[in-house]
């Protein structure tokens, strides 16, 4: 396949490394100074990790060219991945040029981390071809993909996205519905929210913040979202126990976001939803899944931890008075 | 160091293996029907991962007595750790008994996950021995426990509950100010609360909010928590780039969480706060720091991972309609 890519930051660079990796052709464009090479330096950073994750036997750096013409890079793509920066008025203004440029068959994937397909898509020609497909950084090693259509996307197209996504080794999400955040975004907003109120109100230090994090629930997440996590706390009795157990702190001061009600439906989407990714595993099979994989990543966490710096063991000191 | 464990679930025993696997003796009591036994089937499932982790030469399980009288359990405690359910009027009459009978000079420490220290110590007769210690599930693998005095509790004791967890293995985090739910467990709420939102919304089921977590944000939480994770993703710039392109987000409806104003006092402790913990790593080391445990948590990861389920392929399938 032959990928377009506009606009070559941070994210921009993690798709290049991705697409090459898997054994595709790239065509890269960025208006700005400087951008090829820092491009390139970046990709050549990130190769040794892509390498090590596994790459087609095709995967070569040659198959990378860059051009200052975005029409250039678009005009033969069969997709076209555009990673600007997060100003609507740009995207807008970019994706309308990819638009006019691109052949009409080609798809087209924005990285946006917030904003809702339809809003994108509204001024283009084409706009069935288009999805929000955003990534997480860095692109090249975490495998996430969040695919969200527009009310204009077509039917077809998330179907291909799907595809072009898997082939570059992603693991895809379809958001069902379209909401500025997407999914994934919206569960980190959230944490970082309350991590700077609670900075802000003094409670703790960043760095404070970040150990209670790293050195107890973090270490769960990598293997169990939020709903498994508290599913396995729950004792034989999973989810339904933990509900019971800890519904009502929904209704306490623990963050500063208002909870929903606890309505029966509620109740019921989130216990089924626990008991079928448990599929027909045991509580103490998921238990044991769960230790084994805890020993080890904390063993790993442990090598890559930052030290405790002398500042944060003098005011941890202090924090007793 | 003799440890009296009051009330034996899944915290307590979480507590009693902690405490035997570094060599110390346990008392533990429970007045519930068939405690014993099932703490005893715990601690024993428990071993094998606490012993993974290293173990003292002493520890053994013979150290370990349970008695039903709460009165036995503690007269003779150095420090006696209390795990009843999350119930205030519950924990209050507990503590009372364990201040009565425990000898003036012992420590105590709550597993609370949310209530406040100054609440739970105000009826007792030496609440300056009191802190809330509070431990993340599971408690024989993970290591944070949260330090939270209460305004009664003395400086000695704080000093003292950090050598006692220290001398079980733990990483203490002293909070500054007490507030419900602590440091880790709001952050954790806020998180659990938008996911229940997203689910109540229909916007995703519980199955794909979990892996939008685990395979992209959540891999790399065991490592850096949310202030550094966003520093490094700001590439040369580090949190002061971060803070300029996605500052203005929290403005956006990117969360139900209302965030608090970036004034320029919360600017200067998040940035200050995020190279601090950098030490001396440039960002290009802290990349590769990064990298290197990515590529290892995502392939341990993937062996821990459920597999999608039938249902979430048609469901993910579903979606683009």
């Amino acid at each position: 396949m032959k990928f377009a890519v506009v606009g070559t930051g941070v994210i921009g660079s993690g798709w290049i490394t991705r697409m090459l990796a898997h054994g595709h052709q790239v065509i890269a464009t960025d208006p700005s100074e400087g951008a090829y090479e820092r491009m390139l330096s970046q990709v050549k950073q990130n190769w040794p990790y892509a390498k090590e994750l596994g790459m087609s036997e095709c995967a070569s750096l040659d198959n990378l060219t860059f051009t200052e013409s975005l029409a250039e890079a678009v005009k033969d793509a069969d997709h076209i991945q555009e990673n600007v920066p997060e100003i609507e008025e740009l995207k807008d203004k970019v994706l309308t040029e990819i638009d006019f440029y691109a052949r009409p068959d080609a798809t087209i994937g924005s990285s946006t981390s917030g904003i809702m397909p339809s809003e994108l898509q509204q001024n283009l020609k084409h706009p069935e071809r288009f999805v929000v497909a955003h990534p997480f950084h860095p692109v090249y090693i975490l495998p996430l993909v969040e695919i969200v259509a527009g009310q204009n996307t077509s039917e077809a197209t998330s179907v291909a996205a799907e595809k072009i996504y898997e082939s570059i080794g992603m693991d895809v999400l379809h958001v069902r519905h379209e909401i500025e955040g997407h999914i994934a975004d919206r569960l980190m907003e959230a944490l970082w929210r309350e991590a700077l109120h609670i900075v802000n109100d003094g409670i703790a230090t960043t760095e404070e913040v970040d150990k209670a994090f790293t050195h107890a629930a973090g270490l769960r997440y990598a293997q169990y979202g939020p709903f498994m996590t508290f599913h396995l706390a729950g004792g034989e009795g999973g989810m339904r126990h933990m509900l019971k157990q800890f519904g009502p702190a929904l209704k306490k001061p623990w963050t500063k976001l208002v909870a929903p009600e606890l309505t029966q439906d509620l109740y019921d989407s989130v216990v089924e939803g626990c008991e079928t990714s448990s599929q027909d595993y045991s509580m103490s099979d998921l238990d044991k899944k769960r230790n084994e994989f805890l020993v080890k990543v904390k063993k790993l966490a442990e090598e890559y931890w930052p030290e405790d710096t002398p500042q944060m063991k003098k005011s941890t000191g202090q924090s007793v008075n």
